[in-house]
């Protein structure tokens, strides 16, 4: 707690970071209907010590449910970008996604769709596989006229990294995927006005 | 409809099938809060025709929200199959279900753990490869003292009969995969009693 009664956020290379499950303790269920819940993404937005900030990213689960509608509405929100696996089947929640930030009554703007588990290279042979199909990302963003801003591969090092704490941008920053995630990063960081700080 | 008034479902397979998406159209989003979901469970509990019915599975999202809370409180529930990826931080949102689930409360029997996204075999070379980590599932079981029920892979057969609407227990009923849906679907009938009609 900070003196105006805040949480601190955990910070690590750069990044403050805060979750439900730091706040609620390991494994303890958060069994809450949807007011609670979006009592707790207020208090989230506004009861942690987040300044400064160039930019705050709010990783939600899928869905149009509570928790999305409670954003839009208690936050001012520069963008959404939506993150999705290449096949049909999760393609429909994406349209049903992208329709609800573009309805007059939430209005936000999609800044753009990620492909993620877009394809598998063999770390052995070399062989890509695209296990979850591939491509269905770009459809769906030139379906829906946003831009697409790239693919990430299904990789082993990438599940390791996440789960010890250390992106890939820091444990191999000349890495190819490395290189994908910055170009991302540097698209969004221009479509939100940050372009002359890069 | 039928004469009650009941939506009739999908059949395919000998499985009859309903889904919110199906009703509510193709990408249109469902922008509701926890209350009108609830409401939509109870509706796809009570007013789809499903008898006569052996078994009826609910495919629900990860969480400890409305609608988990919803179900357990609407219908009286056999018992809950948690499937997870192996990595350490989709275990925790596991540990949560556990015992939202297993809560004085709610009190569901937890039939087993699933393991999905086990590991990949390269249709090229046959190297195998954890990209998620791998044992994850059986540990947690482990933990909490209650069944682990398999390990299904990562494979490109899953996804592509996922989307075009064929089991691979139908499609390919020799293969490994097949043989590892069937085990799984016979340890959760005996132990929701249908030992005998095996």
């Amino acid at each position: 707690m900070n003196s105006q009664g805040q949480m601190i956020p955990l910070e690590r290379h750069g990044v403050k970071f805060i979750s439900l499950g730091l706040i609620a303790g390991d494994g303890v269920p958060v069994i809450w209907r949807g007011p609670m819940l979006a009592r707790m993404v207020t208090q989230l937005l506004r009861e942690v010590d987040w300044s400064p900030l160039d930019c705050l990213v709010v990783d939600l689960p899928p869905g149009t449910g509570d928790v999305q509608l409670t954003m839009t509405q208690e936050a001012p929100i520069s963008g959404a970008v939506i993150v999705t696996t290449p096949q049909p089947v999760a393609l429909e929640d994406v349209a049903r996604g992208l329709q609800m930030f573009q309805h007059p009554s939430v209005n936000v703007p999609v800044l753009g769709v990620i492909e993620n588990m877009s394809n598998y290279v063999c770390g052995s042979c070399g062989t890509r596989t695209e296990i979850f199909g591939h491509g269905g990302g770009k459809r769906t963003a030139d379906r829906y006229g946003i831009p697409f801003l790239g693919e990430i591969p299904l990789d082993i090092r990438l599940q390791k990294g996440g789960d010890l704490g250390i992106p890939i941008v820091v444990s191999d920053p000349d890495s190819e995927i490395a290189s994908k995630y910055r170009t991302i990063a540097e698209e969004l960081l221009m479509a939100l006005g940050f372009g002359s700080r890069l």
